[in-house]
């Protein structure tokens, strides 16, 4: 149940570390230590590697791999050569076949912008396609998609912004600004938790960032 | 003509540098270099002049900024109260206040996704609602809004992602993969230039990212 509070105690099933920057803040570190199973998209396993562990898995096209790493991580490599998916994607299949439908997403941002957007965008993907209870976990707070009625833990303070996709309608108790059919990406953000929990009710498909700790 | 390929001779009127990392890439350190009137988002001030640079203005609410700062750059600052809008669009209203019509977002991205996704998309409402000239350069590539039909120079395996916001059509010419009306974020990213153009038939808004260099 990923609309509840993330904090050091979140222990996924599965973790996909991506291939933008390495995580640094506490939450996402300890989500990875936390979690059964390790899946790296394949630009991130090197600096998990250095950092003294071994995944559970390394999945994407390989291209990134020289033939000695290759050789080295045969064991654990899962070389996916299809166009139509990035690796995350391809990663969160590897996971799906494994059996694990909670996931979360660490090292998705901070590279290029147009990969971070997209990687965001993938959560909601994977949720509605594939039924899987997805959270991206930034350095600064985490992503969880939604549809329709919902409600996410919060704590007052914290600041929560929303991403409507697909909705013609979002009304929301809890938060400092009503919510309302954003149009632009810009018009959901900035807003904060008033109490210890944020409701919607809404028509459609929506994103929501809660951060770890309040304003800043 | 933020349409054109951005070098680093690109000199807008006017640089906003944002609340966000600052920049460290080549282009968008020139267009600070270029630019004719640097505006500082108040959380960057300090950033900037720590460089050895005084920005012809400081733009925000004041809140990061303590009063021997705010004493000695007085002459230069513009705190401005109001909710409704950020950082970035409070230093946006000071430069078209001061004439300029022509200008890049730099350092706006890297801190808070929900911010960077804000940020990124208000370029969009700069572009439509005040008549700016807008363009967003990271430290990996280029935002341009669009409305309609647009062409945009571009090289040979240039990396180009589109965000659709309201079009129901976006049709292409010069992509490796013909682009279409996407629902979804990721579904325009990680498109490729195929040579020194893209031109789009669209019936509503879009945002267009360039990568600086070919994939890497």
């Amino acid at each position: 149940m990923q609309n509840l509070l993330i904090t050091t105690s979140f222990a996924p099933d599965a973790v996909i570390i991506g291939n933008g920057d390495f995580p640094t803040a506490e939450i996402p570190l300890a989500a990875i230590s936390n979690a059964r199973y390790i899946c790296c998209c394949d630009g991130a396993a090197a600096s998990y590697i250095s950092r003294g562990f071994v995944p559970d898995a390394i999945v994407g096209d390989g291209d990134s791999l020289d033939e000695v790493f290759k050789e080295k991580y045969r064991d654990i490599l899962h070389i996916i050569d299809e166009q139509d998916d990035n690796d995350q994607t391809k990663a969160t299949r590897h996971c799906l076949s494994m059996g694990f439908r909670s996931i979360a997403y660490v090292g998705a941002t901070g590279k290029r912008e147009d990969h971070t957007l997209g990687n965001i965008s993938l959560i909601e993907r994977y949720r509605n396609e594939m039924g899987i209870d997805a959270v991206m976990l930034t350095d600064h707070g985490y992503f969880v998609a939604a549809e329709g009625d919902a409600e996410f833990e919060t704590f007052a303070g914290q600041q929560v912004s929303i991403f409507n996709f697909s909705c013609s309608r979002i009304e929301s108790s809890g938060l400092k600004w009503n919510s309302y059919a954003y149009g632009s990406w810009w018009q959901g953000t900035l807003n904060e938790a008033t109490d210890n929990s944020v409701k919607f009710c809404a028509d459609g498909r929506y994103l929501v960032f809660r951060t770890y700790k309040g304003k800043i």
